[in-house]
């Protein structure tokens, strides 16, 4: 077998069979097939795509490159969730605990914060000393104990992917669907759970900018997963506009405690509760929907899952005292607040541009190698629909460095609309898409 | 500028300009552009095409990636011919001195012999003597005194089209018309003529299989030249089956000498006097392609186009005894003959595993670091349309190593066809095409 030929079979519009997609993978992350010849098979990917069955292909054969979890002996439904990312997006460190409190075991691995959006990592590592580099063996410990744990992806799990998508983003191959499916699904796999709830965010702070580009991906994400052999819902939900009131580490953090405690801005419970809703239905608790979501409602009203949350802290080493009094964790020395050019209504928040400001600000990193801050972050005061007047406050920047308080300001009077009229209320769940449900290839 | 983003701008079906293209060479060249972006552009551009302007900008950048070879102060009409290669293609060796005996002045740097097809530079190697690695000062010395000159390209002739045909070669991009146009027009413009005549063959022992792909290239050669200036003339003609009589480098030499004493095949001379008349007419020495072929003719009667050819021999250190004596050149110690299985009429000589048995026997290269034997290769004893009886001898084999013998009788076997009609007379000029005649891009 060779590359080349492999190359011009998918240029020519062929499906590549198992043992070929194999052959190019293994080969890659061995060295023995070149950075050049995975670009040119990438980009005729980009333009030829993949069958549902050849993207399984992909799939395995990129968690074949290196370890998998064994979750053998942890007992309960193995379900997790993925976000394609967004801004403001805390839903995993609610939705976690809460799915946990309900009898799922979720075993999580996340990311980093990277342009304008958030990653759960940098989330969690605002809290004073929590760990996210787990140990194999200290993964399942804590899922044992809490139901839940959460680390980010070690050097062993799925290295064909880093290799990958560090290739990818240079070469101009990054919009693929079937090369993002492989990417998300190799990586959720490989950490061991049975069951999927994939969140494709579109809109303005989403990767994927418009809902029919998301629905390709969900779509994609549960046939691939179906042709695995795996169980997958896909929930299609906006990410025109942040999740939540809080874009910034610990600041969502101070939200995740809310929301655990039932006081979470109404967006972000509906958008959670619906997400964990699906989890207890692919793993086997509810066969409804809507007594999943009461369930969920339930262990929010009876204190548990805000236990379980706290559990995990201590178990991943965080101190818990930063989030029993919120006022001792990380807060940033300057704060200025953006306000209202005109009285009416707040129409929009492009949420691209307020993610961009909290990365100016330091919450998230322009390059890898950048430092991220726990404390920095945009803090929204008014959500779209409120009402404004000239002049009021409609957000709190909160920096650590007062010289890029200048830009952050500039980005979100920016992404703020003010109109003379309400606007209609914003629809977070746009599409639910279930690979039971969908033919096969 | 970024490399990613121009190949993003390639992929979504936007054209380069003429700052981007040099960026992307340029930078390829030094090193900057690393060899998996070049690699994933080379696919975008297979899939989505250049404009003829495109196409003369990366012609143009490829020309400046090294050394353009100074022809200022060689007084004539400086024309030169290119072929796309082929099977028995001696062209070349005829042409260029009855070109020369008419008048033209010809640069020409040839290429070497590789997989079926042959190569102008190890034909005329197989002249004892013969140099094809001249200096620039010697190459115009020599086009000075005999009107044409033949060298290899030096490595720093057009640099980038070495690095790009590399990675194209690994890549699965070879096949792509405006990537194909620029790698040759490049290497063409860069030895100083400033018109040429592209000879671009179609059929089994040629690149492009088929006449529609021949006319693609032909007229993206025609246009893309004349983007840059520059006047062409295209021929398309057929390479189904071999050219002339003889395949094999010292074989072509004694044909090419028949061929400059009058005496000649009448496919390969009909092929040779039109393209040579078309350099006549681009050359401004005729207005009539019938009075430029008249003109050839007598050059070749009157001895003129012969003493220009061993003029050159002399002049680039061949030995002339070899041509004047051709049974004192090169010859291989054994032969066996291909007999006709049945009685009736050669229909077709199937060029492809023609030139496959020449490459068997060792007139060619299967890797660039194989040697090439000057005395190897085919002897056609029938031509199609001719009357054969079973038994009949078709051709014969020359070769050094007995034991290859075996092999190339039997793709010579599997070659030849021989059926019970007449068949139809070949045509061997099949289109041609004037960049003055085609509109812009």
């Amino acid at each position: 077998m060779r590359a080349v030929d492999l190359i011009v079979k998918k240029r020519e519009g062929g499906s590549l069979t198992r043992e070929e997609i194999e052959f190019l993978i293994a080969g890659y992350v061995r060295g023995e097939v070149p950075d050049y010849q995975m670009a040119s098979w990438a980009m005729a990917v980009f333009f030829r795509g993949m069958s549902f069955e050849e993207t399984g292909f992909l799939t395995r054969a990129m968690i074949g490159s290196g370890e998998a979890i064994d979750l053998t002996g942890v007992s309960g439904p193995l379900v997790d969730k993925h976000s394609t990312g967004g801004v403001g997006d805390k839903v995993s460190l609610i939705l976690a605990p809460l799915a946990a409190s309900c009898g799922c075991v979720v075993p999580m691995m996340s990311g980093r914060a990277l342009g304008h959006t958030g990653g759960t990592l940098d989330k969690l590592e605002s809290i004073p000393g929590y760990r996210t580099d787990l140990s194999v063996e200290r993964f399942r410990e804590v899922l044992r104990r809490c139901g839940f744990a959460m680390t980010g992806q070690s050097q062993r799990i799925v290295p064909a992917d880093r290799l990958l998508y560090a290739l990818r983003d240079v070469t101009g191959t990054v919009e693929s669907i079937p090369l993002i499916t492989a990417s998300i699904m190799s990586k959720k796999f490989a950490e061991g759970a049975r069951c999927f709830v994939f969140d494709v965010k579109c809109g303005s702070g989403a990767f994927m900018k418009s809902q029919a580009e998301a629905r390709c991906l969900a779509v994609s994400l549960a046939r691939t997963g179906a042709s695995l052999g795996r169980r997958i819902r896909a929930v299609i939900s906006d990410m025109d506009q942040p999740l939540g009131r809080m874009v910034g580490n610990f600041l969502e953090v101070r939200e995740t405690i809310e929301c655990l405690q039932g006081r979470g801005p109404q967006d972000l419970m509906q958008l959670t509760l619906r997400l964990t809703a699906h989890m207890l239905v692919l793993g086997g608790l509810e066969r409804e929907l809507a007594a999943a979501e009461a369930l969920c409602r339930e262990r929010i009203r009876d204190g548990s899952a805000w236990r379980v949350f706290l559990d995990n802290v201590e178990a991943q080493g965080g101190r818990t005292e930063a989030l029993l009094d919120p006022g001792k964790g990380p807060r940033a020395p300057h704060t200025l607040a953006v306000r209202s050019p005109t009285t009416g209504y707040l129409a929009r928040l492009e949420a691209y541009r307020v993610g961009l400001a909290c990365g100016v600000l330091g919450a998230s990193r322009a390059r890898k190698e950048d430092p991220v801050w726990p404390d920095v972050g945009v803090e929204l005061l008014k959500a779209p629909g409120d009402p404004v007047r000239e002049g009021e406050e409609l957000c709190l920047l909160h920096a650590r460095d007062p010289a890029r308080l200048e830009e952050a300001r500039r980005l979100l009077e920016a992404a703020v609309t003010v109109g003379s009229e309400r606007p209609p209320p914003r629809r977070l769940v746009l599409e639910e898409i279930d690979s039971d449900a969908l033919g096969k290839d």
